[in-house]
Order: structure tokens, then C-alpha cells, then sequence
């Protein structure tokens, strides 16, 4: 880890509204997650990609332990297996909209900007590893989006964070 | 527009550096529109969603009026019609591209906190209203992928940036 030179340009956003924005576009994940039916998500696919359920995990195994690194400087990977029914996905998503409430703001005030190296295997200032799993949930997000239209199904709409 | 109470929280992020991932993320987009085939660009979709390229120019009408808005406090929308050619379309993202660069640094520096109301329609903190912009961005991009797996064509990874 090293410390990037001091930070003299002007702010974009602070961290605890970066937070709020993220928790925001975790409430409209869940809502996706929530709009497919039960053997849709851990089954359909299009153009043979994963199924959502299988996206979801993968974010679920970034998101607590990213934020958890970053705090501690330790890199763990979660140990749990993947999730088989919607109902434990949606209690994994929601145990880490908890965990990332709380560890949060025992993120050192100036590690957003520090180097650091991600379980052991991706370089970047903190505040780009955290964009990437946001990023990586939006992207994914979209995907699930193309699957509910597919299915037949509306899905939330893109704006709704509430 | 009104001032917000002034910024004491920790930096996430500075403008220098959002703009920097905002450019990344146009690269892999511009990717994602080179790797469709002409005609599928604007013909092709899954579950009645509109083609990739009607995405695309969503973008483009949303980005540079964005942050010109921003900029001026006037707020246009682009007069343009689509583009119906792949070569088209992919000069003027190229030129949303350069004038996003060229509007950034007029930003003041205080209005990233600030509240706008964008188009006249949209409110939000403008740090808000541009994570808006990119997050749709993604939001399609990720879409895109999708209709590219589907017509057989490996997207460009998408933690690729350069």
C-alpha cells in the first residue's frame, strides 16, 4: 500500500455519499434479483452466459470482502458456498448491505485514495477497486434486466433507488 | 441551484480522477460498438428492447448536454437525429469524448456538491446527476454484451480500459 500525493483537486464525492449511492443501486439489484422466478434464476440464460442467481453470487463474493480488505488490509474470499434458492441469495445480499453499512466508516479517511492490491491479485487506487464492484454490479445488473424482458417480465425501473 | 452545507466528510473521489474512469468506461463502450456488425447494430434485440445503436445514441444525447448543462446552467438537448450508420455513430461518440474533456475543466469546483436540475427534469446533486450519465452507461453497455453473446461474438473484457 502506498499513499498517493495529497489530494488538492477538487472533490467529486464524498465518501459517505458514494456509499449512499451504492446502497441505492444495491436496492435495485435486489429488486431484479426479486422480479425473477424462482427456477428462472438459477437456470435461464441467454447466449451462454451464467445465469443471474450465479452473477449475483459472484457480487455477493466481492462486494463484504472488497470493503472488508480494504479496511483490514487482509484479503479474504468468501468460503461459503453459492446460494441454491432465491430466498438464501436474497439473505446473503442482505447481510452484506448490512456488513457494508458498518464497515464503511472504519475506512481510514485517507485509504480512498491510497494503492492497494486486491486479494493479492488486482493493483488500483481504493477508490477504483470500489467503482469496479459497483461498476460490476450495474453491468451485470443489465444483463439480468435483458433476462426478465426475455422471460416476459418488467422489469424495475433503471431509476427507482428507494 | 443551491449551495450545499459545506464538505467536511473524506474525499472518495477526486474530479480529476472521475473523469478519468468515465473516459475508461467510454473506451470499452466504443469496443462494444465496433464489435457489433453493422447491421445488427441496429437491427438486433432480445425481449422487444430496443437495438444496441438506439442505446448508444441514448448515450450520446444524455453525456455532452449533461456536462454542458453543468457547465452553463443552460440546459439543451441535442437536435441531431440518430445516427443510421455504425461510422456515424461511432464519430460522434468520439466527439462527446473530446468535449467532455474540454467542458470537465470548466466545471467550477464547488458544483459537484451542488443540486441542478438537469433537462429542467431531472434534480439531484451533480455529482449525482453525472454518476447518473455513467451508470447508464454501463447499464446498457452490459446490455450490449448480452446481444453479442447471443449473435455468437465475444465481447471485449470488460475490465478492459485503455
Amino acid at each position: 500500500m502506498s499513499v498517493s500525493p495529497a489530494v488538492s483537486s477538487p472533490q467529486f464525492i464524498s465518501a459517505p455519499a458514494l456509499l449512499s449511492d451504492w446502497q441505492g443501486h444495491r436496492r435495485l439489484t435486489r429488486r431484479v434479483i426479486e422480479a425473477f422466478p424462482e427456477d428462472k434464476l438459477f437456470t435461464f440464460s441467454l447466449g451462454s452466459m451464467r445465469p443471474f442467481a450465479t452473477m449475483v453470487s459472484e457480487l455477493i463474493g466481492i462486494a463484504e470482502p472488497m470493503v472488508r480488505g480494504i479496511v483490514t488490509t487482509e484479503w479474504k474470499r468468501l468460503e461459503e458456498p453459492p446460494s441454491t434458492t432465491k430466498a438464501d441469495l436474497l439473505r446473503k445480499w442482505d447481510d452484506t448491505t448490512t456488513a457494508l453499512d458498518q464497515l464503511w466508516d472504519q475506512i481510514p479517511a485517507d485509504r480512498f485514495q491510497e494503492s492497494m492490491t486486491a486479494f493479492g491479485q488486482y493493483p488500483g487506487k481504493v477508490h477504483e477497486l470500489i467503482l469496479y464492484a459497483i461498476d460490476n454490479e450495474i453491468h451485470h445488473r443489465g444483463q439480468g434486466f435483458v433476462y426478465l424482458r426475455a422471460l416476459g417480465i418488467e422489469p424495475p425501473a433503471f431509476y427507482t433507488r428507494d
